[in-house]
C-alpha cells in the first residue's frame, strides 16, 4: 500500500513522526483514502452493521453470518450495568457533560470489574465488548435519571448497538433508516490510526496499565474541541443560520477575520476526507425524509464556500452533526457516540500495543532557566 | 545547560525524539542530574516542604515565607470533598485498587466542579491546588469507609499535605520525621519531564480538553508497572527475603534466568538516578529509627549485586518502597502518593501545553494487509 508522503504541520507536534506499528488502518494514502485492515472504508461503511466493524477491528476478521449472530448475542447480554455503577451514575449531576459521565463510567467499571492480568488479550477483548455494549446503557441511564428522574430498563431485545442507543434515548424503537444511519456514522468513527485519543490509549498501555485506564484516558482526549468535540461545535456553527445565503455571507466575513471554522481540514488528509462523501449522503437522506432541509443546505453552502475560498474540505464531523441532529440526538451526545464507535479502534490498538511491549517516552526540548543557586526559605 | 546526548533505547518508542518544549525540568544532563526550573533536585528535595515545590512548578517561582504561608492556608481550605464525590466514594468496592479510586475521583470532580473555559491558566492552577489538597482526603475517606465502615473527617488542622495524609491514614498525628520523610519523597516524585504519564497529560491537553481529563489520563498511565506501579513491585521483591544473603543468592539466579528486576534502570538516566541518594538516606534513617533493618539491608544488598553484575542502578522507586513501608503506608498506596506529588508536575505541563497550543498527533508505520476485496456478509 502506498504510504502517504509525510507533510509535517506546524500546528501539530510529532507530525509525520512514526510512533509505532499498526495493522489496523492506513490513513491518508493518496491524500484521501482510509482502509480498515485492508478494506476500503467506502466499501465497508455504507453496508456493514457496526458490530461487523467492531469484530473486524477487535477480532481481526470480518465475521460470517453465524459469527455475527453469536457476537450480537454476546453483546446484547452485556448491556446490563453493575449495581455499583448504577449507584454512581445516580450521584452525577444533570449538568455533567456526557463525555465526563462516560469517562467516569469506564473508570468506575475499572474499580468494579477490574481487568485480570492473566488474560492480557482475550480479557481485553471481553472488556472491549462490554464497553461497546454498555456505554450507551450507562449514558442513557444517567441521562433519564438526572434529567427526568426516570429509571429506565437498559436490557432490551434490540438487534444492534445502534438500535439499542436510539431506543433508550427516545424510549421507543427507532425507524430502520435511523438505525442504519447511526450504523454508517459509527462505522466511519470506529478507527483512525494514531489520532490523539488512540495515541493516548497507546501511551497509557505502554506502561503496562489496564484497558480501563487506557480507554478513560482516550475519552478525555477525544473530549477536546480539536478532536472529537468538533462535531458539537460543527452543529453550533450550522445552527447560527436560518438560510444558506445568510451562512455564506457571515462565514465569508469570518474568513476575512481569519477565524477558524471547526469541522474543516484534517491533520492527515490533504485532498479530502474520504468519510465525508458517505456521511453527507446519510445526512442528505435523513433531511429529505424528515422534510427538514435548512440545516443540510446551510452545511452544504459553507462546504462550498470553504472549498472555493480556502481549498478546505469538511471532515467527518461536519455532516455527522447534521445527521445526528436529524435523529433527535442531543448535541452533547454527539461525541459520546464517537466514543462508543471508537472504543472498538482503541481496544484494538491497546491489544497491538500490548503485543508490541514498548513504553512510549519521548523527550523534551528544555527552554527553562539555566542552573541557579537555591536560596533557603528564610533568606528568600 | 548541557543537553543529554540522545541514546535511543529499543524498548522505548519515541526514545530521544523531541515532542515539545518545557521550562519545568531538565533530566539526565551529564547522565545523572535533575533540575526543577533550574534548581538542582539535590538542593531542593531534602529541605523543602512539598508545598514549596508545588508552588515552584505551578506558579513558576519558589515562594517566600509569606507566600508559602498563604499557599498552605489555601490548600488546607481545599481539603473538603464535595458531597456528590463522597457518595460516589461510598459506592466503590473495598477491593478497588487505590489508583482506580484516584482516577475515578478526578473524573467525578470533572463532573461535579467542571473547569470553566474562560480561565484556561488561573482556573487550571486552582484546580491543580484542589487536587493536590484533596486527593489524599478522597483516597483515605474511601479507604476507611470501604475497609472499616468508618466515616472520617478529612478537614484537619495539619500544616502540610504530607502531615494531612499520614494523619488521615493512621488517624493520629504523625511524628515529625515521618512528615519530613514523606515531604522528601514527594519532592522527588513531583516532576520528571516527558515521562509517560506527563506525556499522556500533554497529549490529552493538546486536543483542547480539560485538566480533569488530562490528570485522570495521567493517573491511568502512572498505574502501569513499567511506570509508577514499579514502587509496589519493588516492595514485593524486597519482602520475598528474610535476610540480605538470601536475597543476593536468589537475585543472582534470577539474573542468570534473565528476569527483569523492577526498580532498577531508567529510560533517561545513564549513570545513576540522582534521586536515589536522597531517598536512600531517608529510608536508612527511618529504618534505624524504627530499629527495623532487614528490609533496608535486603534492598541495599540487591542494589550492590545489580551494580556489580549488570551496572544497573536503582531508581527512585526502590528505596521509596522501603521508606513508605517503614511509615506503615499500605503498599497499594505507594503509587497514589506518587500521584499526589506528580499532580503538581502534570498541572504545570498541562498549562505549558495550553500555552503552546499544539495538538500532538504522530503517525504510524502500517504493517497490515494490502488493500483487499470486500465480501458482503451473505457471501462470506
Amino acid at each position: 500500500m502506498t504510504e502517504p508522503t509525510p507533510r509535517p504541520k506546524k500546528s501539530v507536534a510529532l507530525s509525520g513522526i512514526v510512533a509505532g506499528n499498526t495493522a489496523l488502518s492506513a490513513v491518508g494514502a493518496s491524500g484521501n483514502a482510509l482502509y480498515y485492515r485492508g478494506y476500503d472504508i467506502l466499501d465497508l461503511a455504507p453496508v456493514c452493521d457496526f458490530e461487523e466493524i467492531a469484530y473486524l477491528l477487535i477480532y481481526g476478521k470480518l465475521p460470517n453470518a453465524n459469527e455475527l449472530s453469536h457476537y450480537k448475542q454476546k453483546l446484547s447480554q452485556l448491556r446490563a450495568l453493575p449495581n455499583d455503577l448504577i449507584r454512581v451514575l445516580e450521584c452525577l449531576p444533570a449538568a455533567s457533560h456526557p463525555m465526563d459521565v462516560l469517562r467516569t463510567t469506564v473508570s468506575v467499571l475499572g474499580c468494579v470489574l477490574p481487568e485480570k492480568e492473566s488474560q492480557p488479550l482475550a480479557g481485553a477483548r471481553d472488556i472491549a465488548d462490554r464497553l461497546i455494549a454498555s456505554l450507551g446503557s450507562a449514558l442513557l441511564y444517567w441521562y433519564h435519571y438526572s434529567h427526568h428522574g426516570e429509571i429506565i430498563d437498559v436490557q432490551t431485545d434490540d438487534d444492534s448497538i445502534a438500535e439499542h442507543f436510539l431506543h433508550l434515548l427516545h424510549q421507543k424503537k427507532p425507524i430502520h433508516e435511523w438505525t442504519q444511519a447511526l450504523n454508517v456514522s459509527m462505522n466511519l468513527y470506529a478507527e483512525h490510526e494514531f489520532n490523539a485519543s488512540t495515541f493516548t490509549s497507546r501511551v497509557i498501555t505502554g506502561t503496562g496499565s489496564d484497558i480501563y485506564s487506557a480507554i478513560s484516558g482516550a475519552i478525555g482526549a477525544l473530549r477536546g474541541p480539536k478532536h472529537g468535540g468538533a462535531n458539537e461545535v460543527a452543529l453550533e456553527i450550522q445552527q447560527r443560520y436560518d438560510a444558506a445565503d445568510e451562512a455564506t455571507a457571515d462565514i465569508r466575513t469570518r474568513l476575512q477575520n481569519k477565524d477558524v471554522i471547526i469541522g474543516f481540514g484534517h491533520p492527515v488528509y490533504t485532498v479530502s476526507d474520504p468519510r465525508n462523501a458517505i456521511i453527507k449522503e446519510t445526512a442528505r437522506h435523513l433531511s429529505e425524509q424528515a422534510q427538514h432541509h435548512t440545516l443540510f443546505q446551510v452545511a452544504e453552502s459553507i462546504e462550498q464556500l470553504l472549498w472555493q475560498e480556502k481549498n478546505m474540505f469538511p471532515n467527518l464531523d461536519w455532516y455527522a452533526a447534521v445527521a445526528y441532529h436529524r435523529m433527535g440526538i442531543p448535541t452533547s451526545m454527539f461525541t459520546p457516540l464517537f466514543v462508543m464507535a471508537r472504543t472498538a479502534g482503541w481496544a484494538a490498538h491497546i491489544i497491538e500495543q500490548r503485543q508490541d511491549g514498548k513504553i512510549i517516552r519521548p523527550t523534551a526540548n528544555y527552554v527553562g532557566p539555566e542552573p541557579r543557586e537555591f536560596i533557603p526559605i528564610h533568606a528568600r
